[in-house]
């Protein structure tokens, strides 16, 4: 293969590669770079946001690079110190380990197992004396850390930032030189802490790390940050009809980013599927192809061949139209109102009473609570027999 | 003593002391408190101006506290790690020693050695691991440390601060932690820093320090801080000659700022010795009293009484009036032009013929040097036998 063709891949789906032609530099050495991404060692629940990063560390990992794992717990195990932080509370060196196990079985979903390395930044941060400490902080000026957005945000807005905040990507960053990284992969939220890396390689006299970032995935409702808060994602551990629905839920334009982002199928492949479209093919049977790909890579292809069976029995049950208007409203939008404004029912009262007959359903299921503001995303409304609505909350 | 008078003396020349209730209660337990004072282990010269603490921690020895002077090896020995700031290059142990036996040898002309202990913070420092190093650097924000007058007026001019000299407020205030201090001394400049440690020991459910700061004394100008950069200082191991003729060089006014700072004779009889001004006592004798104390002090009294018989002897030798006219003039004047404005010679060119012909003298001595421009401070110029001015360069 080409470096040409080489960078393709890599550059597949990427938000920034810095800089670009140290990237060709060290692909021209034709041998394995050593790609570092750093994880939090809290209790991980990966959805397929997360995975963003990870395929293309697969990717990479394809490619013959050499991929490391590292596992944040010397910052994990002192936790927030200043207790202000709930979500960051500290965890024992047990916890860290079972967190790292769970987080690895799900991750060897996606890698090769023997090929990947898991590191730990408590080997080398765990030796460090205080005095070494004070000589890594010397390393970065205050007012380059004030730069860091959400540090500016809390500073002019006279939210507390605590002095060990500023150790954090500082120790991050000595984990980049501590493992020699050839490359490092974040969020593009990760962008600050990831050229501190860059930096802290340099002042070591190393060759520094490229870095490298990927975009934020949308939700299923296609505008925000996927996210479990937000209710508005598909985990790599949900049952398969589950991650099916979910799946056809999303928009054609949505589609077209998360083949991008989410599939392994050649960047060409996918441009042929886009020219089926334009040539009339249904896009549906497109996130067909998508969900059977997800599905078989995080439970087999038996079970996401049964998912799209019964997804399609659901539709031909339901006799659900291939083809029903389709309507947007904002969250907190009551049933009664949305059934109303679908031109599902003519008023508001006889959608209540349709509800009391269990006359009127979503996604096939009967509605029962006369009350309910369904949360965001794309679900299929039914009054009867024969009236149907697609309606986005957004 | 009553809590009062024993209040008195502490409160006497003080700038702050904060805050004065606890001190109260402090004292009310009638015993001994631990008071530290933080140096700095560079190489020591000590000048009048250091003095000012030191003199403190003297009167709080003799009202039977527990004196601890607090040598900063650990960050003396980190030194400046950007490499940026010259003046703060790591010191090896030894030489840390060294300049503490030498910072000894000068306190202890003020201070009882036997009840004066000696501490270095590598004893708790060079312990510390960076996870706890974190922790500490937890307790503070970046906003109060921004806070700071020097952070705060490099921050908003741009000059860069280093994220270690956050650290190293901190490694002091925990001094104090370690030291269970009660009081903390400092120059009115180490307020801010010695806050920190009362905040600290807060934090750690100690009682906290209180903290009590002197002014900064200023040099023979009377204008600006005493420093030897300034050239306006006495130093502490300096001839006694010297030191007789800088301090008779000083104006009555600051002469009872010396007094108060400097003297450890009562407020009462420095009271007393105004009255004796008030009442047509020439200044110059109480000039001589203070010297006569400092002198004794840093040499001995055999040693005074010899600089102001010295002293004495080089006035009558030269006939020199015990009034005369007095001028001020900035720094940068010639000396043709001082000696011809303060009405000595009529012109610069007679002034350029007395200093050739030896006839010019400042302070006794003969000025060799036409071109000679007198640095800040208060000498008395002579031309022949008989025309004298007072002249303070400012």
């Amino acid at each position: 293969m080409t470096i040409k063709e080489t960078l393709a891949i890599i550059q597949r789906g990427t938000e920034e590669i810095l800089p670009l032609d140290e990237l060709k530099k060290k692909l021209e050495k034709n041998k394995p770079l050593r790609v570092k991404l750093g994880m939090d060692p809290t209790a991980p629940d990966l959805h397929l946001g997360h995975t963003v990063v990870i395929n293309k560390m697969k990717q990479l990992q394809d490619l013959g690079h050499e991929i490391i794992f590292l596992i944040g717990d010397f910052t994990g195990m002192i936790g927030d110190p200043t207790g202000k932080n709930v979500t960051r509370k500290a965890l024992t060196k047990s916890e860290v380990l079972e967190n790292a196990k769970s987080y690895e079985d799900q991750v060897f979903k996606i890698l090769d197992k023997d090929k990947t390395k898991i590191a730990f930044n408590s080997e080398w941060m765990g030796k460090m004396s205080s005095s070494e400490m004070i000589s890594l902080a010397s390393k970065h000026t205050v007012a380059r850390m004030l730069e860091r957005d959400d540090f500016s945000k809390r500073y002019k807005s006279g939210q507390p930032i605590s002095i060990h905040e500023f150790l954090y990507p500082l120790v991050q960053g000595f984990d980049s030189v501590a493992l020699q990284a050839d490359i490092e992969l974040g969020g593009s939220d990760q962008k600050f802490n990831l050229l501190v890396g860059r930096d802290l390689q340099k002042q070591a006299n190393m060759e520094p790390q490229v870095i490298l970032t990927m975009p934020i995935l949308e939700g299923l409702d296609g505008v925000q940050k996927m996210s479990k808060s937000l209710d508005n994602y598909i985990g790599i551990d949900e049952p398969a009809d589950s991650m099916f629905g979910k799946l056809m839920s999303i928009s054609d334009e949505l589609m077209w980013k998360y083949l991008e982002l989410l599939s392994f199928e050649s960047l060409e492949t996918i441009e042929s599927w886009k020219q089926e479209v334009v040539d009339g093919e249904n896009p549906r049977n497109i996130k067909f192809r998508l969900a059977q790909e997800i599905i078989t890579r995080f439970h087999d292809s038996d079970q996401a061949k049964k998912a799209q069976q019964n997804f399609i029995d659901r539709f031909a049950k339901n006799q659900i139209p291939d083809e029903m208007d389709e309507f947007t409203f904002s969250q907190g939008t009551k049933i009664a109102n949305l059934l109303k404004d679908s031109n599902l029912v003519s008023s508001t009262s006889e959608a209540f009473r349709m509800i009391r007959q269990g006359a009127a359903k979503m996604d096939g299921e009967k509605i029962s609570d006369k009350d309910l503001t369904p949360v965001a995303g794309t679900s299929i409304y039914q009054v009867g027999k024969r009236k149907f609505a697609k309606v986005t909350i957004v």
